[in-house]
């Protein structure tokens, strides 16, 4: 059982860099063989700085300016960074990058590749046309048909599937003015509900027609925005900020977007989007896009898409058409637990007992619950998907991903059509043109194809990685449950976490036994807070690092009504424009549940909250 | 004079790898010390991998998979990487990086630190609010008043500078509906033409009243572009694509583009940006923004900043305002040539003396011309301008940088605005609330900041590598001027730069005397293109290699026709679609004006295209 467990140790720096040797062996020899590589280009050439120019002064002196630089960076990042490489550190979306994913990194930066344009990137560019088709694949969709690429992030990713998805939209009008044969009796309203696959079977015959630049200058693209309603953007309320911004930048503007509510289990609450929709078929009104989440920021809780895509067929029926994109940014990657080498996407009884025997679970595991289990085996009912490699990835910043089921979607963004793909290639010559960034890093590319070789996308590999994670989280939540209160300084306090976990992310606050008020609660899991941040002074002396958040009213309406009730704070405290001030620790490193055994590590982890309480309570009677 | 030369020496690792030892001892010294800085994190905690983990058969499986991943990828970036690092590579905006850019990087991905939230980055968050107000400096901006971040490229600060003109459009009219007493008077006309201080000063009562919010719903980022209307956006015929991708993705809409001709030395035409927008306000139409191109990606051409300054006072004398931007993207880092140590915008004169006398140039060097002279001084004119890091700034990809005059229109597009900065702070807590990009690596700004450390963005750090530059682009353009034509296999061909450099791009084609047929001198460059490119074979075993464009008769109007006749061409040809093919030298290298002397070094460049033209006969032939 431990034996398959070990190469997880191999796949990190460890946080006592206990792969240092490998580490460091690798970077001389990666560094040695690029400078080799220069100097066998053109060996005759004559170098261009001799002997007698290394004694000259000012070559001395600069060079000795640039290590005094580089040794005050590095002083600067120690005095600072967060020890994301310990499992200490269990706060944001961060733990310890894979080697192959740094190393793979550091090098490229030498060769220094721009993904941008084919010409300055022979190397990587294929290599991110690769990874696209991996992840693309890992999302359940058929890599032939489907388009992905890097981008600088999560944040980019979902504007680049809102604007193709409003681009989308604006498709059928177009076509009713250029080609209007193809849309003949099709109302205004129809022409605004045409669902996506008969948009881009549109698009096919004005290509062959020949009226495909005729069409896009009709569209939204040429027109703008005033000259083509888009409809409306239904988000949950958990949504990520991106999508605020995502409706200012595209121009739709934010009073067009409808928040759905969540449960109490963080999960958009799926009557509430049926409700929503309904209202807006009946009034006859244009939806852009509903879009799920799967990996809330602050919950990690996983949106019903099964249920979703459910309520989209109904929808069709009464002629609602919209896209559906789901921002997985976080829990993308998570999909690796879930599929075999095959791509055959697992019964959860499968991956519990392939999970237990190689020992990343333990025998209590109860993760995936059927309803993560089919959100997740429902991605590929989406049109387009957002996922992270710098979060559940383990890549290092800056690599986000966004991928589409049906790549003919992408000559709705691009620019220089003819050059899409070479000829009997899948290579674009001029990937800047049918995306939203330009330049980009090569080498972030290289890092995130160095991760997937080594770490492969299904459950034998990457899901390794991450089903530890989940098992870490839930040992938290278990221990966190069976807690149920702690002592300190000879008072009671309650410990109750938000809901159990959907991912590997453990919610929770405090709250004094016999405390109703809000107010003080907050007040007592702030300064529990900034005992376990940077806030009470550097963190590198910190021994226990979390995040935090606030649930809000306004935001999150009566979700976290019952949470706080455990807590023992009447509903009465929820009104006006309260909030529940929370801790919030991501489980990403994969060392939790492994060492020592999940209950000790467990043990662990309550007594240093439970002094940190401590702590807490001193500085707030000071 | 070659002594003060000599320190560009010791910033790149040289095309030999000649400062090796120093960059391999640093990269060492920087592992180790990071890897001392996570053994010295709770030094009690037992290590993750013990020696008998080590010994596992599934964890050397593990090691020797992530060996061999690095050594395929070290094969695969060897086999097709551009070899930047020679001065044989003049082809896209490309060289060798600074040491300590590709250091700092390399370093920092250990540390991967994000810049989108402070907390996730408490080292490289303040270097990248140093780095912007070092940027806004270097553009004649008040550092104090100006606001500037790192973006993942010239192409998303584009897009950001954009999204903040488009947003400030449509304040006046939010005024109006919020806050009417601020604009009572004001015609709907003057609302949509209300200077950009004055629009901020608004900004700020709106403030003070408390209203902020309800100004931002009223706004265009609250109600979409549908209920505002943008106005037109004027960009130079030479402008990057990605102006083209803004126009679709901010709503705009592309037919509200207005192309502005350029002359036949590239820059902008202002005689007819003038005549376009007298036009436009005779027919009191808005206009949002107009753009000018500081180093044009083609010909490194560098709009009369200081002209369109003038116009711009002109039309607002007419009640029509709009929004100037520069996007210097290329061009940008030449700023540093222009300044000194105080910031002081020095005289040509000044400048070309200085660089005689540190040995940057010689004695025939009359770059800057007056107009690039006058066109830089005016920079601060503008309200936001990009710049690339990653071009002229010697960075490895992926940096690019967005800097606005006054950062109070930061409010536009922030969001949680509460939090923008610390009190008595200037860093912000949630970069990402503030710009358009999301989590970031916080590695690259570690990278310019460390660069601009050892290089001071004035004439004695940048201004000497970049100064070089030039002086490379300049011995070029003069051996080409020289030498007039060149024979081979016993034909007399013509050779002619497009015009003279304003930067460091030599745009240049050949023609055979006699010729006076278009397609056949474009199939005789394109022929000589490939002889100088990977399309001959691996780029590793060519000795030149250049870049190519074509310029397009429905891009460039008639701009071509003086240079297409100084090759034979008559200006018959230039009828329909005709498009001219070029070849592209971007001279980022300072060696091509070192080593043996600027006259050697053109000598052999010419030599070499000689020898090319050759070969691309022979195969023209075959």
């Amino acid at each position: 059982m431990a034996e398959k467990n070990r190469d997880i140790k191999a796949l990190f720096l460890g946080p006592k860099g206990e792969n240092e040797k490998f580490f460091s062996d690798m970077l001389t020899y990666l560094t040695g063989d690029h400078l080799s590589w220069r100097r066998y280009f053109h060996p005759d050439d004559p170098p261009a700085v001799t002997p007698e120019d290394m004694s000259d002064r000012a070559y001395q002196d600069t060079l000795q300016t640039t290590r005094e630089t580089l040794v005050d960076l590095a002083a600067k990042l120690q005095e600072a960074s967060m020890p994301w490489f310990s499992p200490r550190y269990l706060g944001h979306m961060n733990s310890d990058t894979l080697m192959a994913a740094s190393l793979g990194y550091m090098l490229t930066i030498l060769y220094n590749p721009n993904n941008c344009a084919y010409e300055g990137s022979p190397a990587t560019t294929p290599l991110e046309i690769e990874v696209g088709k991996q992840l693309a694949a890992l999302m359940g969709y058929d890599p032939r048909r489907a388009w992905g690429h890097i981008t600088s992030g999560g944040t980019v990713a979902n504007y680049e599937g809102l604007w193709v998805a409003r681009n989308l939209k604006s498709v059928p009008l177009a076509v009713k003015r250029v080609m209007p044969g193809l849309v003949s009796g099709l109302s205004d309203r129809e022409l605004g509900n045409v669902p996506h696959d008969a948009v881009l079977d549109l698009l096919d015959s004005v290509r062959a027609a020949g009226l495909m630049d005729d069409l896009l200058a009709a569209s939204v693209r040429g027109e703008g925005v005033a000259s083509h309603e888009s409809g409306m953007l239904l988000v949950p309320c958990t949504k990520h900020y991106s999508w605020t911004k995502a409706a200012d930048i595209l121009g739709i503007g934010q009073r067009n977007m409808i928040p759905i509510r969540v449960r109490d289990d963080y999960r958009m609450d799926t009557e509430d989007l049926r409700r929503i929709l309904g209202r807006l078929a009946d009034a006859g009104e244009r939806v852009l896009a509903v879009v799920a989440v799967a990996g809330t920021t602050e919950e990690g809780a996983v949106d019903e898409i099964h249920e979703i895509a459910g309520i989209r067929k109904d929808m069709e029926r009464r002629g609602l058409c919209f896209h559906l994109h789901i921002d997985a940014a976080y829990g993308g990657y998570a999909r690796s637990v879930f599929v075999d080498g095959e791509g055959r996407f697992l019964p959860a009884e499968e991956i519990r007992k392939t999970m237990l025997e190689s020992g990343v679970t333990g025998p209590d595991s109860r993760w995936p619950s059927p309803e993560v289990h089919a959100a997740f085996e429902a991605f590929p009912e989406a049109e387009s998907i957002t996922v992270d490699p710098h979060k559940l990835g383990y890549i290092p910043y800056a690599a986000g991903a966004i991928l589409m089921r049906d790549r003919r979607a992408l000559d709705l963004i691009s620019y220089f059509a003819s050059y899409v793909f070479e000829k009997g290639d899948d290579t674009p010559m001029l990937l800047g043109s049918h995306i939203m960034e330009g330049s980009k890093a090569g080498a972030v590319v290289a890092a995130v194809w160095a991760a997937h070789r080594v770490c492969p996308l299904h459950i034998g590999g990457y899901g390794r990685v991450i089903g530890s994670s989940m098992e870490g989280a839930s040992i938290f939540h278990r221990a966190l449950v069976a807690a149920g209160s702690m002592k300190a300084r000879g008072r009671t306090f309650r410990v109750r976490p938000l809901a159990a976990p959907d991912t590997n992310i453990v919610v929770f606050a405090l709250n004094e036994e016999g405390n109703t008020s809000l107010e003080i609660m907050n007040r007592l899991n702030r300064a529990l807070y900034e005992q376990c941040s940077y806030k009470s002074g550097p963190v590198y002396t910190n021994d226990f690092i979390v995040s935090k958040t606030s649930l809000s009213r306004s935001e999150y309406g009566d979700a976290p009504i019952r949470f706080i009730g455990d807590l023992g704070i009447p509903t009465g405290e929820w009104t006006g424009d309260a909030e529940v001030f929370v801790l919030r620790s991501c489980v990403l490193t994969p060392l939790l549940s492994m060492g020592e055994g999940g209950d000790s590590q467990a043990e662990l982890l309550l007594g240093t909250i439970r002094s940190k309480l401590e702590t807490a309570l001193e500085r707030l009677v000071n």
